[in-house]
């Protein structure tokens, strides 16, 4: 079969693989009907190590079920079914617990283990534990929407319940890529009353706005800071997304929180430490958040695509083919896209 | 008046100073009937430059209402009253919200500005919006617990609520000074099933087994994270009670933090980073806690006290009176003194 896979930094190439096939009894094979490529996939395209080995790349996928192995009970051939980005049992402490992401036995979609969802299929490791069942022939227009839930629209409703967006509340929106969209939307559907977005790209706050933002700040550091504070009547958001990762933006995230507001965290961090403690500190600011568990999310977001009240896929502003893929991750590394389907 | 100065790290004396007086027509003036020395105040006792005028310090007391300024409404002379160590205004959105130690004209005792608790009489700003009222005549016996209340006490709890502790919780509690000690108070009041701190002294540790913990880890870093999983059947802890504020007391308390758990921090961050952010990222641990608004806890922890059911004032392990106090610093940074009351 046809698969993505990343040789390095910038390198990324669509190659004849072996078929994706059932391993283990508790697995699922999935033929891709849309994959996606992710900003966190820009992280190893800007700065992974040449390697010998193609990495298999690709953690959001929709598709129909070809096989399934004999331990599956809730998942059967011809379903058609979403594939969070991690994989799970199901039925560990965490799972039942709804933090899917620390699934004991789980791991992530997009690695060696997991398997590439940017392919024609892929391997579903404890099917009845990972996939979401989707109705079995939406309409077209809604299939960009089901997409994001795999991702990016569940990792920014986990932003604003770790910022704890209640309604009324005051939101910033740290990022203007498909997560802080995302988190736009998350926090429109939460009830927040006013919706900063911090971001510089004027088709990507446009679409914050039509998202429900409330305003846009594109000043960095200490200048956005005080611009967020301005418009918040001198005391900073409630509640912000921080959906970017970068040391300098989780400084501003908890810069720019109100005394007793919270930080909820998405961007994955590329530095070992949290700035800013001190402030958080005195301002009795939190930081939570982390690796969405967006399997859990599936039930209350799905409803909402399904009956069109949200349409996180618009973040999707090019679809590309399987072989379109190296050029899909220019565009989105060059900021040229927000983020792109792939039809394989 | 006799009143404590701190010239510098090591150099704490009772001098004679001008009378504390009221100043604006909010202030009341109290003379102290027990005061305290805390253990944030030897971070200045280790580290402050010298300094030609001394800093008063002490920021726990009770004592007895002397006289109040004309604006003064809730407050009377001969009130026996609790001050917290932070003042407020008692009418600000953040006072409102609880968040005392946010209010817009608020401070800090202990200071040039906010006056010094290790005193024979203190002014205290906004009286009707920082001081606590206390029952008239205490028993005798009450009043060390009374006075854990105007910080460590309420410091635990806070640290127990930044750290989302409920009841059957597993919690560990980094640090066994008088803070950690009142966090494992804290913890037990608020249902946990499982405390373990950390720590290493045996008196401390044998009065923390009395107030409610069930084990007791003397190993630091990883040794310490592997025992503390090790205890808590492979996974850590829901809640940790970070009541150090160095990085690694905080490390180590994200560290053994299970998945999708919480650190409530409460000691006073002496590096302006939070270590481990990708660990607390990719589980999902928080960070939350600060500066403990402890007015906002005396409803919740007084009848508690009154009642015998906590007795956080066992703390006090020296009591010395106004003249000791260069004393009591010294027995607490020897660490000889667990926490020093003082007797003006």
């Amino acid at each position: 079969m046809r698969a993505t896979l990343m040789f390095g930094a910038g390198d990324v190439r669509v190659e004849d693989v072996p078929d994706a096939r059932l391993v283990e009894p508790t697995d699922a094979l999935v033929a891709v009907n849309r994959a996606a490529i992710c900003g966190s996939d820009l992280w190893p395209y800007k700065n992974m190590e040449p390697a010998e080995s193609g990495r298999p790349v690709g953690h959001e996928a929709i598709g129909v079920v070809e096989a399934v192995g004999a331990e599956v009970r809730t998942i059967k051939a011809g379903d058609f079914v979403a594939m969070p980005f991690a994989y799970s049992d199901g039925t560990c402490d965490f799972c039942q617990d709804g933090l899917y992401t620390s699934c004991v036995h789980g791991g992530y979609f997009g690695t060696f283990e997991g398997g590439g969802g940017q392919a024609e299929a892929v391997r579903i490791p404890y099917a009845d534990g990972t996939l979401c069942l989707l109705p079995g022939d939406p309409d077209e227009a809604l299939v960009p929407s089901l997409v994001t839930l795999t991702d990016v629209m569940g990792t920014g409703h986990h932003a604003a319940r770790g910022a704890r967006v209640r309604p009324g509340s005051t939101v910033a929106v740290v990022g203007d890529g498909a997560v802080g969209l995302c988190g736009v939307i998350a926090a429109r559907r939460l009830g927040a009353e006013q919706i900063i977005v911090l971001g510089r790209n004027p088709a990507r706050l446009a679409l914050a706005k039509e998202f429900g933002a409330t305003g846009t700040v594109a000043e960095r550091g200490d200048a956005a800071v005080d611009r967020v504070k301005e418009i918040t009547g001198g005391h900073g958001a409630h509640s912000v997304l921080e959906c970017v990762g970068l040391e300098d933006s989780l400084l501003t995230a908890i810069e720019i929180a109100r005394p007793g507001g919270a930080v909820g965290r998405v961007g994955v961090p590329q530095d070992d430490a949290i700035p800013g403690s001190m402030s958080a500190f005195h301002k009795n600011v939190s930081v939570g958040g982390g690796v969405a568990p967006v399997r859990g999310y599936f039930d209350v977001l799905l409803p909402d695509v399904l009956e069109g009240r949200i349409q996180p896929g618009r973040v999707f502003d090019l679809s590309v083919g399987l072989d379109g893929v190296p050029d899909g991750y220019r565009a989105m590394n060059e900021r040229t896209a927000i983020k792109v389907l792939v039809k394989p």
